[in-house]
């Protein structure tokens, strides 16, 4: 058996996996000084930043690193009227970047997310334990107790039906954080000084049917099983909320995965989180998103994609009908959003054109 | 917040938890010296031993605990006709201590299972996890990142409901193994040396509409809320199978606990089980369970309980006559299991009349 999530006798200094064929994904307002900590593990990469806020304000990147960057300018050059789509002054902007790029594979990582540490005291390579966890089969139909079942020392437990042993393709590995935990306002405010010091050693799938809170902090994805589901929605400058980014493009994505069969896994790798972000800003951003996902969580529970949906961009033209008809009544902003992910898909297919995007695939 | 993970600041021997509302259940055959290394943490504790095979063995308990025992002879008498439905030379005898317990709360544990040590070395309580495990609430409406939200240093991440924070009253907690992992036959003549060694420091909720793999080796359940479900089938002598007792009851129970809204939690504590069962003698008992398997459990994930079934007894008998009316094509067996499950549900009311289990669960 091939042992995804073995880091014993991996020399410290191998080809890099997916070297040509994985970009990472930033957004920011600052100096990624960050990126001298994960030298070792991403400067054989390629960066995509997306930078936000005043196009005029230089960014400056560690020497050394093979990226190319977009400030506003850029995306409403590229993009023209479908610039729309794209936030501003939200680190939502980021999905400019799964967008423009030509891989197959995205890593996108906050600049306040350090290299974590194992509980032997070992680095962790964040980025490699994401690569293995897509390579690797999901188990979302039945849940196996022991964990993923594909990692060294572990194996399906008895009463595992043989049929599912094979899995299904992951699209997406989420991972965690140490330090500062992902929580929301409310929260933060009632336990300022609470830092996540747990590390669990375990990578599983999010079974069939269930949504979970996608972060996206530190989230590796397959850009050709799942990319166009990825948008992160209108947050930010001139919208209602902000910082429900993530969690939007995760609804989305698990349904859709859960049509199409692909999977979706969590926990290992993580990330150290340095830096808690002001609570009081946070509420500001969110509170509405606090009210509305009360609704909206059981909207996408209850979504049924049909039989005709095939590929993720059939499947995020039907979720966008289903959000214009069940969530305006929400708020006029979803019917925003709603065009919004209609906007998305163009764009999408206007840098993705379907040929290339096969080719791709085959490559 | 209540801390129902905290083993820090707990003195060494405080007054045990749930002492006079929980029993012990051990199905075994042989002398009970595998107490003797858990007496730290069960000798305050009432047992049931449930003696499988040849009722004239003498079964040695190590002195000090106090403890009922039950042989065949004893089950014969006690049910008359309908011990039909208790199981004979396999360990789904146990269940019958079950349905004699009068507390609310049961562990079953079996007799090849020792003291688990966590990476600290401290040896695990494994009762207490349980406790703990059961005595806070599950949350499986919606998935949590960070694991148990309820456990010391960990909450609710951003974009988890308000609404569901609460989670549901928790009706079994399934506990895990190192060393020997619960592996079928093919799997343990495949990986004959292969060893759990990892601690995964998690406690899960088991997402509702997920089916899982439940293993009878350690577990605890809320006996009020769950018991009537927790039959573990017809197994062993006279019958065509073996070792899908705990299985049988895993599906059934998960079922019931979806559908009157009770979680089931997965994870710690660990328990060091010893002794890797023969592999040849398992595949003899299994073989038809791991053909039938892949039938059984998609009935059980489209098994849908009626608005009417509002207790367990109400649910497991409408289970009773979907495994007739839709599994006794697949083998005349489950047509007798059908029955016994009636039985058994017959046989658990007289033990336990509706009027002293409404007392005992006020108690």
């Amino acid at each position: 058996m091939v042992d995804p999530a073995n880091t014993v006798g991996i020399p410290v200094n191998p080809t890099p996996l997916l070297k040509d064929e994985l970009d990472i994904v930033i957004p920011t307002i600052r100096n990624l000084d960050f990126l001298e900590m994960w030298r070792p593990f991403l400067q054989p990469y390629h960066l995509i930043i997306v930078q936000d806020g005043d196009p005029t304000k230089k960014i400056h990147v560690p020497e050394g690193y093979d990226y190319e960057l977009y400030n506003r300018n850029d995306i409403n050059r590229i993009l023209g009227p479908k610039a729309s789509c794209i936030s501003f002054k939200d680190s939502a902007c980021r999905c400019f970047g799964y967008m423009v790029s030509k891989k197959k594979y995205i890593f996108t990582i906050d600049d306040d997310c350090f290299v974590a540490k194992d509980p032997s005291g070992k680095a962790v390579n964040a980025l490699e334990q994401h690569i293995k966890n897509l390579l690797c089969p999901s188990t979302p139909l039945f849940f196996n107790t022991l964990y993923d079942p594909y990692r060294e020392g572990a194996d399906f437990v008895r009463g595992y039906p043989f049929s599912l042993r094979e899995g299904v393709t992951t699209a997406v590995s989420h991972g965690l954080w140490l330090n500062i935990p992902d929580y929301d306002a409310p929260t933060q405010l009632v336990k300022p000084k609470e830092r996540n010091t747990r590390y669990v050693d375990a990578v599983m799938t999010i079974p069939k049917g269930t949504l979970f809170p996608m972060c996206g902090m530190n989230l590796a994805f397959d850009r050709d099983l799942i990319g166009p589901a990825m948008y992160f929605g209108l947050m930010g400058d001139g919208q209602p909320i902000g910082r429900y980014d993530d969690m939007w493009a995760g609804w989305c994505i698990k349904v859709i995965c859960d049509h199409l069969g692909l999977g979706v896994k969590t926990g290992l790798p993580y990330i150290y989180h340095s830096k808690a972000s002001n609570p009081f800003v946070n509420l500001k951003k969110e509170y509405k998103g606090i009210f509305w996902q009360e609704e909206i969580i059981p909207f996408f529970q209850n979504a049924k994609l049909s039989k005709e949906a095939t590929t993720v961009q059939q499947c995020y033209i039907e979720l966008s009908k289903m959000v214009k008809e069940k969530l305006s009544s929400l708020d006029p902003y979803f019917d925003k959003l709603a065009d919004a992910m209609v906007t998305w898909i163009e764009a999408w297919d206007e840098l993705n054109p379907p040929a290339a995007a096969a080719a791709n695939s085959k490559a």
